[in-house]
């Protein structure tokens, strides 16, 4: 079996669910001192985010504005706290297919348009748990 | 209020808590492909752990050994999945002293050994549910 290419990912950022954009931005930003990087409103996901600086990675908040996003049942099901792990890869097809290939269990079966490129997420089941978000980084965003 | 010293924190690694670390591994490392970078027994911690390399970052697995430490009651209770995010810093007592000023409600009122350095840990209701660990790498560590 050929080496994935995850052997090569960088970890791009840590998503974290939770109730409010704007009361975590005063806990992350405001009182634990994190730089905002951006904020957006992404309808079609039926979230609102917010990125932060974190040196070699980033921190995404995120927040269901559609409840019936999978986001917004994540939320209701858990509680706030640790949502994905999003690592860059360069050809999320050929990894999509090579972890297809191996048996693992994806959420989306081939890759969708996110605000910084390509993603699809695998299912917590593939990964013990752990939600994990491939991007492919796209020149024109 | 002085800017805290997380707005120049680097992100070190994601923590993940799962039941086996030679299942976790074969998933992580012979599906996934990520690559093993060290594995070790904690036993002050009542934990077995290893890191893969993520990049700019790296992904810690983490299983309870002890069935009475802090992970164990974290894995009976949620389950597989994300545990902790690390972040690095260059002065723990006084992040530590900062975070106490501001309220915040830690699990580590000081810094303790950790494998790499000091570390200390965040409660997760001081961070929307993410428990955050904060390391001090030392240089004879």
């Amino acid at each position: 079996m050929n080496p994935l290419q995850l052997a090569d990912a960088r970890l791009d950022h840590v998503g974290i669910v939770v109730h409010n954009i704007d009361a975590a931005l005063a806990t992350y930003c405001g009182l634990l001192g994190f730089r905002l990087l951006e904020r957006t409103d992404v309808p079609d996901h039926g979230v609102e985010i917010a990125f932060l600086d974190a040196g070699r990675a980033t921190i995404e908040l995120l927040s269901p504005t559609d409840e019936e996003s999978g986001t917004a049942r994540f939320l209701a099901r858990r509680g706030e706290g640790p949502h994905h792990v999003c690592f860059v890869v360069d050809d999320l097809d050929k990894t999509l297919a090579e972890l297809r290939a191996r048996g693992l269990r994806l959420i989306d079966e081939k890759p969708r348009p996110g605000i910084h490129g390509l993603v699809a997420f695998l299912h917590p089941q593939a990964a013990h748990g752990m939600m994990i978000e491939l991007l492919q980084k796209t020149e024109t965003l």
